[in-house]
């Protein structure tokens, strides 16, 4: 029985540790044999330094990234362009499950359905389709209904208290 | 500056992700070039097959365990043993201060804390004397008061629905 069944599992809320977790998850996956890929929306590895990306591709555990512009720091996008750029995503995504993935990381995916770039029907008609024996993990704060109706397991992370309250700027290796 | 100021952060709360979001902590500290090591509490490495161990190896990232045997499982340890353990452990922490790393997480020292095993002010001691440059990572379930006061970044870990609700068995890769 073991791995023949896979969860959906969310890590949602306003807390720190959703992104890091899932980095976690990929990594304790990875080490007991599991084939890994991790999917991040709205993230640019290539302009930002997100450490992360570099210790996946080093241990092994391939990456992709889609919609890297985010609206909230680049104006110069549409809306439009970033609904086409989640889809291919998922599209990206469909296309993993014929390849015997273990896991799943969709990094930040809560983000392009609380945004509105991906609809209900799009996660559900992918969460349908997935094979039953695959992990699939789902990131970002304002996970919909929906959403955690399906998974299996939902954490939320609450921020009880964070430096940045107090005006401290991120840190490296820390949040990023 | 960056890089100066080390920052306390606590995982705590009953949901998943705790010691998960510290193993992706470290991870990423790691591929940033920070020194890190992993301590962990009330975990038995070489009798429970947890991945993140030997993937923390296999990146560089060192690793101990003390207090291995855990209370609720192991009936035939005294709670006197245990302390003694956990007092190794912060021991064995302090003797890192001095070797210059940059991160260093304390796997379930929460539990420690909240079992009884560490008092109030064998951790305010260890914290008082931490070079000011080191990021300190305590995880588990029940963080006492004094260090949620004390930290810099605290996350809460709800659960919010989990499958074992459902009876279903732990899984390789995900739980453990």
């Amino acid at each position: 029985m073991e791995g023949k069944w896979g969860i959906i599992q969310v890590y949602t809320g306003d807390g720190k540790g959703k992104t890091t977790a899932a980095v976690g998850q990929a990594v304790r996956a990875h080490s007991h044999g599991l084939k890994v890929f991790f999917v991040s929306f709205h993230k640019d590895p290539e302009r930002y330094d997100y450490g992360e990306f570099r210790v996946l591709g080093q241990l092994g555990i391939k990456t992709a990234s889609f919609a890297k512009t985010y609206p909230l720091f680049d104006k110069g996008v549409s809306k439009e362009e970033i609904r086409v750029e989640c889809k291919k995503g998922l599209e990206f995504v469909r296309g993993l499950f014929k390849k015997r993935y273990d896991m799943i990381v969709l990094d930040e995916v809560n983000i392009s359905l609380r945004e509105g770039y991906l609809g209900e029907e799009d996660m559900m008609g992918l969460l349908n389709e997935r094979p039953t024996s695959l992990h699939l993990i789902l990131t970002g704060r304002g996970a919909p209904h929906f959403l955690i109706d399906r998974a299996d397991l939902v954490t939320r992370m609450e921020s009880v208290k964070h430096h940045y309250d107090k005006g401290a700027p991120s840190i490296r290796g820390i949040e990023y």
